[in-house]
């Protein structure tokens, strides 16, 4: 793999321009982070979950997030209901498999998902990835062990087989929509000491891949910004805290300098 | 119109004396910041929404907050409980219509309390307030677009219609008895590159509520703290994320002088 | 009663080194920052509550944390589930009585909760454990009245009664097995400023009692962590906002030193 640059400021600026709605069904814990960091990145975030609207609502997107952190039956049923109504539109969805491999109800409505309506982005850590695979690893809850797999060729060969793009976050990121494949190296370890970075993560790349066909370069243009941020936050913060807190400071005055001296991207 | 003073800190003095209860039935993308909010005034926040309590919750409470934001069927129907709780009590319900445009739910549900129960305060953005009170607008998920029409004509209708102060918000917000007419100028542009603004703002108009009868006068005096609060964040933080924390520092500090100088009200 | 040191350190590394998953039912208004807390302590946090995960869930956990802050019938029914797959287990179950008091509801199900499973930590503020002990005493909200009661005795009764160990929080804050007493003097009065310092306390409660066996002495040293960390942040901060951003980070950077110079627990 070599170093390349990609324009990920380019798509920032077109969400700043054009404010996408993207649609969430997603985790209670992390809900509020998930919205505001995409509100400010400059998108229009919309939580709806009623069975009654989900439908009309991702009508009105141009992404749909969905994350199965604190699912229950029901929330996944909405979640079906709102992903029919995105494949119809043909606005992208984004499947966060949050804790897939912690019980059998996870692994199954993951799996559900990914048969019964059309994922484009399926994303989560390297445990969670590979059990969606359907390799045998045991999670320890939401977070990620070490993986003794070639990640890469399995994350390729699940965007074969889902058709779809594949993210599998950590210390180096991994974006592969069965053919290119990138890596993006940018990201700092504080992100590991709080509660949110990965569900940020995946709204981020549900506010570009509304403003951007190529998901696989979207979701590596998402990760960019959103780690670029993050480093910037390490600098300026005393503790996971305020670290936290800077992130929005820092992702809402990024500029293309700042885009293009830091991203640390491979293909 | 005219420049008008009017005494906030008196009513914010007697919230930090009297710690009235506000019972809320709110959003879960913004119920921390709802319920912080109100404590950081110096109120007494409660968050209850099982159908089993949510009548004698509100039996303990001083005001009754209800918001829309991430509605299901189920979910009115204990705002419904609580409100009819409240409206024999005699207590204020503020109903912040979050989102009322977006989805037939939202329209419907909005309607469905305003005339199944007694609203006292009716709260929305410009698109929200006018898709309630019948006009034809569009809304883009949950953030306003500009109404070409004649808000506090239509504010006032409102007002009469259903025999309740109206606030519409925005860089100028608009406070309407039917009778009397308000115009809050106060606020800063910060405000909207966050999530969870407008909920505050009417959690601290309900904070508001709990101690003063003319609930008009109680939803100025709300915003002028609460968007002088922020204005003083804005001065003081370095982006959005520092931003929301300081509103909660402002508004803790905020005293009488302060408030006296920085509010602009018209009348 | 007399000044003691324990070596709540010692504890706080263990959390640190074994990282145990503390599977959470909670409050649905701090279910963030009960997480946060956790994941800032060095232990990993999971919050899951569909009826059909929550035994699996709570199977793979080191201690389970449940609060009834905003319960509904259906909620607490999942929390039975997860506390006998808890019991089975052998793991600790550190149940909050948020609330209690306020309404029958929470009043009929902490009791059932406490007669039904085995909790092992019942904690509560000085009007929730009132309550639940049987006393007649009137809460406003989830805010604590002053109860005219000997606590320590009180808690020591329902401590003995519920073979379990009883944390009433305030102030002071009391600790008791039914035979050790135990006060720790820590703590900052803008702790009741902001929403959540409760619920985040059970929560630290929860990671230590998941390294410690002794829970009297893993709920001191919890407590101990926690606000000589909110002492630092007040030290550290403007108001309540970046009061509580401090506090995860001083949380984070807590270092045996500083616990040992601060601490103030009597026995």
């Amino acid at each position: 793999m070599a170093k390349i640059k990609i324009d990920a400021y380019a798509l920032l600026k077109k969400i700043r321009a054009e404010k996408p709605v993207v649609h969430h069904l997603t985790n209670w814990v992390t809900i509020y982070d998930c919205a505001n960091i995409v509100k400010v990145l400059g998108a229009s975030p919309v939580m709806a979950h009623a069975k009654e609207e989900v439908g009309e609502m991702a009508k009105i997107a141009s992404s749909l997030v969905l994350n199965i952190g604190t699912l229950t039956v029901d929330f996944v049923e909405a979640m079906k209901i709102a992903a029919i109504s995105a494949n119809e539109k043909g606005i992208p969805i984004v499947l966060d498999v949050c804790g897939a491999g912690a019980t059998h109800l996870r692994d199954q409505k993951s799996f559900e998902l990914l048969n019964e309506v059309k994922i484009d982005i399926l994303k989560g850590n390297a445990s969670e990835v590979a059990r969606v695979s359907g390799e045998a690893v045991r999670t320890k809850g939401v977070d990620a062990l070490a993986v003794d797999k070639n990640m890469i060729q399995l994350a390729q060969n699940l965007a074969q087989k889902y058709n779809c793009t594949v993210v599998v976050t950590g210390k180096e990121d991994i974006i592969t929509n069965g053919q290119k494949i990138y890596v993006v190296k940018n990201g700092h370890p504080m992100m590991t000491n709080i509660v949110g970075t990965g569900c940020m993560a995946t709204s981020v790349i549900g506010a570009f891949a509304a403003v951007e066909k190529d998901l696989a370069l979207a979701s590596v243009a998402g990760l960019v910004c959103f780690e670029i941020a993050a480093e910037c936050a390490a600098k300026n913060s005393s503790g996971p805290g305020t670290f936290k807190e800077k992130i929005y400071d820092c992702l809402y005055h990024l500029d293309k300098k700042t885009i293009d001296r830091m991203q640390r991207v491979e293909r």
